[in-house]
């Protein structure tokens, strides 16, 4: 066992933070990386040290290995914690990292290849006896080659790149008629995105849920499964709320699910934190999707109800550790939702609103965790996902901690850019979410009150309004910018209910 | 059963806004009362409606009941919260409530009158049968009384006022010439802080625990606790630090003790939220020592390891309804601690600090909860407590939650008044309080290295510099104002640690 005392964060936001927390609660000193776009990020303040790494386009900066390394070296970091995306799930870094004796905080890069690559993970998990979703054994070729798939399978399908993710490079056939423009459009996008044309074929679940296992795994043979993740609500193949327990979920479908995940796990002889992936169709039967190799976004809701800090854990691997419980020591306990907040218009097709944040108003209180990185005249930079926080309730049945979501949304006051907050109101009010009853269609589906399509009553941007109001504030006398500072609520709406009498 | 839908919270600060958040959860309506120095108080804003109480000092505002009561009905609530301090204990309070057909969130006014008055309360205790500090049964008269149950239980003992509460007329006598005195400055200091000279004497017991059991009763009869709180970290006689579990205590005394609590409250037909404080000695003897009637500061921390919201609780209670646990559904998980964070210079005899706030930085992240009221900006007004948050936090076990205290109050930044931060950090690294080794002389038996005595190194005063550069920044070019909001901590080292190579 080697001690890790210096861990440098090969990530920037708010992951960047959350490791730095878990590392500064073990006395283990952090080296933050940032960009020439990072220079004011709270993660190079939340460090012990901080290092220049490159300029604003991840490709020289956080994607930059060598200049990783060195800076790791130069400081004698003795791991690198990649978190999630950048480099998180690159074998190249990782086997790098190996050979500069720097403890890569993750799996082996043996098991990123091979779980990286969707046709390999899909081959080792039918060899362990996991279901997978009825498709290719491989890459297709041919155009003959997809109707003979399609002959057995039946349609629909969904054509896929084997280096895909994030909704990349596929495509939906409903009809025969779709096949050769389908392959063709799919190999195109999984070319450009992934330097990689290979696609597969697997059959299309109509309303399936996504559903995902936390995995934890030591060196010496031990795996446990943290229990599911539901992650059904997403648009564009992007998860945008999560929750623990999933209402779907059944105690024999969760004990059945959880072992198949274990048994992934083992049959990759995997180590460190990792999630599996599985699609599940509306008679329970459920189908292996992907594993990610690395800390998930929405990994705060299983630490919520099992209570283990994964960050502490993924550490603890890394420092070659035993796993200090047993499956059976592991319980759910009460009901945890995640809200992604991004700086984005939802009702604008979801554009990115990178900029200038002025005012936070942060949810606090019973049940509530925030984990951010933006702070008041912080700008969100153009280059990198726009997400602003993730807001984390528990409550100790779905409905508290629905109800909970709702009162930090309501809490959760931002101004100077648009933010997905309404967005993510409508949902905790939409009524198929609160019954439970929604899959990965969800969004679609219940467009109509989720997306306000209306034309905006106000025709004034109240972004502009609100930027104009905190400029005035600053300029204005000591009464005014008393008022700059009373929360950003009372600057959307005038105080009609303070009465004096 | 009464649902209600709206409530008068009859409290400022924290405590105000904890309320308010529940009731938001629970889609119940909320009425502010502020004083002329709580105009721009946060839980003005956080409320549906809002209205002026009275001039700034408490007697004027907070504690006028006629005015509180004339709001209440015009706005229609149908029910008050008081919160702690103010006229929570009140029973002329409760009974006018009573009168005026709106619920009051608490006792009935009877258990207020009897649990309100010490010797009263000890009297009750003693017919149930729960172990009391020996001492007189009622008021002292003469001097030869106080000397015979001196011949009685021995020295040293404590003469305590009738009405007191919070250390107030409170005198030790450790011997007999000292009688007289302490007799004549606990009469006196009664008198003028409660109107009331009566005083009694208890056996003073030299290294006290001072641990307490929350109760929640039902108006059916239902009554359970909701385990202990440690509260031995005093600092003249008021609580700074809580823990829960405590770690005196062991399963055998706990279920004694949660029992006596549980007939403490039978016997006198509890109902609502309350707390039964015990003293308990180093041979795990206890004896009864008040009874608040009202919610504690630091309910948080059961909150969080029992997974229970107190103030809905409260509320259900106040509707009629039954409990919906009983005592063997209550669990206690992990390991809680609440640190008590002031506007105080503890390096100056704790002398209060209030002013006006111009940054802060709030711990966030796992396990982590913060209850404040303070914004940026905000002006600590002079007339209440000046208590700015509770911090609290969860670890799976007592070690995983100090080390996530100190990295909480690590992130934890104000500038603008000087704080109780330092102070709570020293404790958190002090070895005594780390091994669990306390008892209510903690501060006074550690004064050297939790208290600095030594002359500051820098005899500029720090806070003044914050003030000063928040106040160019504020007056600076755009670079200066993004300076202005970078995290505090910024502010109070140079960065020698960000190197660009």
């Amino acid at each position: 066992m080697k001690k890790i005392k210096k861990i440098l964060i090969a990530n920037r936001g708010e992951i960047a933070i959350r490791v730095m927390r878990t590392c500064r609660e073990l006395d283990i000193e952090t080296v933050a990386i940032y960009s020439e776009a990072d220079r004011t990020s709270l993660h190079v303040r939340y460090a012990h040290e901080a290092y220049y790494v490159g300029k604003a386009p991840s490709s020289e900066s956080y994607l930059n290995i060598d200049k990783i390394i060195e800076i790791a070296k130069r400081s004698n970091a003795d791991a690198i914690h990649p978190g999630y995306g950048f480099l998180s799930e690159n074998a190249v870094f990782a086997t790098r990292c190996e050979q500069e004796g720097i403890i890569f905080i993750g799996p082996s890069p043996e098991v990123i290849v091979r779980m990286g690559d969707k046709i390999k993970a899909r081959e080792a998990m039918t060899a362990a006896g996991i279901p997978v979703v009825p498709g290719t054994d491989g890459e297709i070729e041919t155009e003959e080659e997809v109707l003979a798939v399609i002959e057995e399978i039946g349609l629909p399908v969904m054509i896929k790149a084997s280096a895909g993710g994030g909704g990349k490079g596929m495509r939906l056939v409903k009809k025969h008629s779709e096949v050769v423009s389908a392959v063709r459009a799919a190999r195109s996008e999984a070319k450009s995105a992934f330097g990689n044309d290979a696609v597969y074929i697997e059959k299309y679940i109509t309303s399936p849920h996504h559903i995902e296992f936390q995995i934890m795994a030591d060196q010496h043979g031990n795996t446990v499964h943290l229990f599911e993740r539901e992650c059904s609500v997403q648009r564009r193949h992007q998860k945008m709320i999560e929750e623990t327990p999933s209402p779907l979920m059944t105690a024999e479908l969760r004990e059945k699910m959880g072992n198949a995940a274990v048994e992934a796990a083992k049959a990759v002889n995997y180590y460190g934190a990792g999630t599996i992936e599985f699609l599940v169709d509306n008679e329970l039967n459920y189908y292996f999707l992907e594993m990610n190799t690395r800390l998930q976004v929405e990994h705060p809701i299983t630490e919520r109800v099992t209570g283990i800090d994964l960050v502490k854990q993924q550490i603890y691997v890394a420092e070659g550790r035993e796993l200090a419980f047993k499956q059976e020591d592991l319980k759910q306990k009460g009901h945890a939702i995640e809200c992604r907040v991004y700086a984005e218009d939802p009702d604008n097709n979801f554009m990115p609103c990178a900029g200038k944040v002025y005012k936070i108003s942060t949810p606090l209180g019973l049940g509530v965790r925030t984990d951010g990185y933006v702070y008041e005249g912080y700008e969100i930079p153009i280059y990198y996902d726009p997400m602003i926080s993730k807001l984390i309730v528990w409550g100790k049945t779905r409905n508290e901690a629905i109800a909970r979501m709702r009162r930090a949304l309501y809490e959760y006051k931002i101004t100077g850019v648009k933010t997905s907050i309404k967005m993510l109101e409508r949902v905790m009010n939409n009524e198929n979410f609160i019954s439970g009853n929604y899959d990965t269609h969800f969004i679609e589906k219940n467009e109509e009150q989720l997306l306000s399509k209306a034309p905006k009553k106000d025709p004034i941007d109240m972004v502009i309004i609100a930027t104009l109001i905190d400029y005035l504030d600053k300029i204005g006398s000591t009464e005014a910018n008393t008022k700059e500072f009373t929360p950003a609520q009372s600057r959307w709406k005038k105080i009609p209910y303070v009465n004096h009498f």
